[in-house]
């Protein structure tokens, strides 16, 4: 993690607990040295894991938190009340350890789901996972954090004109659409921001971030957003919040390409944009439809201008679209003109490239969306058909 | 095709004219000696090809037809006003050898899009399609209409009580939903019944056969059900109707089912079954939810009795569901009860199956809906990766 910032007063921990028997460190403890201002964003599953309902319920009832505890290997959902009865458990044993209160902590799991986390051989790592706390093991966390990902994603900025900056770990891989997805991101910053602030502007940077990327339609139980602010590099004035946003709408949107980057199996990052739109909620609908067709996925990873699978996944949300008003660019190759195709070879050339951007240009009005998304390859069957095995 | 029923009054003829340089029957004919009132419905995808524009038309302004003629290999689709040119011209020309007129044979097409029809190519054959035309030829006809089909699939039944018999010749495989797909069928009978009363009818039967099945998700271009009724066998009296339409739909159960056993790279047949639900539609909703999951199709691939998946499919159309008011079966097994998981490994013997069902109880209320769908292996990535190279 060459050139990483690390806001002040933050601390970092990983420990090897072997919760789903695996040679890595599977649990994480970011600690901040002084109360910090939070906010968070949760899955809209109906099916909420446990940490996500305690971290919602945190929500409404706390404003400052000092620390976040997340394990891998076991998501602690469809657990029902003993999940709760555990994560609360856990929450309390490591309080008393940091000599915090437990409120004071928020709880992210991510792994299988409906098994139950094993408490005490958890609650047995505690102490050595608190006397690591160092301010140099934010990529460890990361890892902690990792399922089938492949690498850990850490993300820093300074925020310009300030002494403050921004570091955000994540996790990623599949099911990561049309919200979020077991998807895991702890933002940090030494900036100071009222908890307020922090509330409203953090689902505006996670819809424009992560709720932008797809990997396979599917959305976690999980899913947690997480930003702390603990204003050890001053508190912001507001002449400064905007720059403060734009910066960390930057950390979450790298974030989340490094998410589709290591999505299962993926050999390819795809930008699909949709342009000319009725509206941007149709902009948006056509292209997730392409961005979450399997038929256009499989293309890419064939590197194949299949342009027909394109219009089909564009047409068949029926919004009347008519084929002589959509062109389709692969980057600024030409590849469909009035709804026919063009001669494909320079359009193939750009697909061989591992990352390119499908831009449709449509006739119906002026609005736009972006979709990221990534390839389907054998490598995604074979990750989700052996997940468990 | 052991016990094929063939209704009177309909030959059937197919011949290879390597339309994309292939070594089986490409060009198929199905022709009645006498005029049939005829039904069809189509895709809903905004870019329809050709052939389903001229069907269509059709339906708006002629109450009997003579023949089909279809075509795979080329779906001529996103082809423009040069494909609805070359599509009436081969209708004019077949027309003119069989004396009849263009506007009483139906068109059909299936294969890739954006290509043109080699239509010389085809006129040369058409003498040879005519004169090769018989009654027991429905199996070629069938042939000749596969992409990625692996077997042709013709059904026939009796109707109770009459002399008279409902004969269907379909084709699938990919691109299978959620409106039927680059799917069509053709279904013949001798009963005489209305023109009006089949196109009242038909939109039925396709909506609980057809469009009950599942293999990626996507609709194609192309989707066709064509039926057609000579009366050869007797008019009909309105009080048989419903036998009809019974067996009709059955027939149409049955071919549908056919395509999903052949869907690409298919190894296991699904059905998704919810009961419980608020409404028909939020049973519907939910079970294509978990049907078209991609992590849900993997695990069937795997045989993983992974019922997380099936409750994140589940709960990511945020319907309210509580996970208490989960169970789920596979065939009678009982794998979730109470949203929490029980023992798998009776359910994976069950998994091990070629065909199950996965069986969701909601308690929101009495409605039921079930879609068939496949699983999602490494062969389906491959022939899709492939499909053009």
């Amino acid at each position: 993690m060459r050139g990483m910032l690390v806001p002040e007063g933050y601390l970092f921990s990983a420990v090897e607990v072997g919760i789903k028997h695996r040679k890595r460190p599977d649990l994480g403890l970011i600690y901040s040295e002084s109360p910090a201002t939070w906010a968070g964003v949760f899955t809209r599953n109906d099916f909420k894991a446990a940490p996500v309902l305690i971290g919602k319920e945190r929500l409404r009832t706390r404003e400052t938190a000092r620390a976040i505890l997340v394990n891998s290997g076991c998501a602690n959902a469809c657990t029902g009340r003993e999940g709760l009865v555990d994560a609360e458990r856990l929450l309390s044993s490591l309080a008393e350890i940091l000599g915090v209160s437990p409120g004071e902590i928020l709880p992210a799991s991510t792994g299988v789901i409906g098994t139950r986390l094993p408490v005490e051989r958890m609650e047995a790592h505690f102490e050595a996972l608190v006397s690591g706390l160092s301010p140099d093991k934010a990529p460890l966390v990361a890892r902690a954090m990792m399922t089938t990902d492949t690498f850990p994603k850490v993300v820093s900025r300074s925020i310009p004109g300030t002494k403050a900056s921004i570091l955000g770990l994540a996790k990623g891989a599949g099911m990561i659409a049309p919200n979020m997805a077991t998807m895991l991101a702890f933002v940090l910053t030494d900036a100071g921001l009222p908890a307020t602030e922090l509330r409203r502007g953090l689902p505006e940077a996670v819809a424009v971030s992560f709720n932008r990327i797809t990997v396979d339609g599917d959305t976690s139980t999980n899913d947690t957003v997480y930003l702390l602010a603990n204003s050890r590099a001053g508190e912001l004035p507001p002449e400064s919040w905007p720059l403060f946003w734009e910066t960390l709408t930057e950390v979450c949107r790298e974030l989340a390409y490094l998410i589709v980057k290591d999505g299962e199996g993926a050999t390819k990052i795809v930008r699909i944009r949709v342009e000319g739109a009725e509206s941007p909620e149709a902009a948006e609908r056509l292209a997730r439809a392409v961005a979450d067709s399997p038929l256009v996925k499989t293309a890419f990873f064939g590197e194949d201008p299949n342009w027909g699978r394109i219009l089909v996944a564009l047409g068949k949300l029926g919004l009347g679209l008519e084929p002589e008003g959509v062109e389709v660019f692969i980057n600024e190759v030409p590849l469909v003109s009035r709804g026919r195709g063009l001669p494909e070879e320079a359009a193939h050339r750009e697909m061989t490239r591992p990352e390119f951007t499908v831009r449709i240009k449509l006739s119906q009005g002026s609005a736009s969306a972006e979709i990221m998304t990534c390839d389907l390859s054998y490598e995604y069957v074979k990750i989700n058909a052996e997940y468990r095995t």
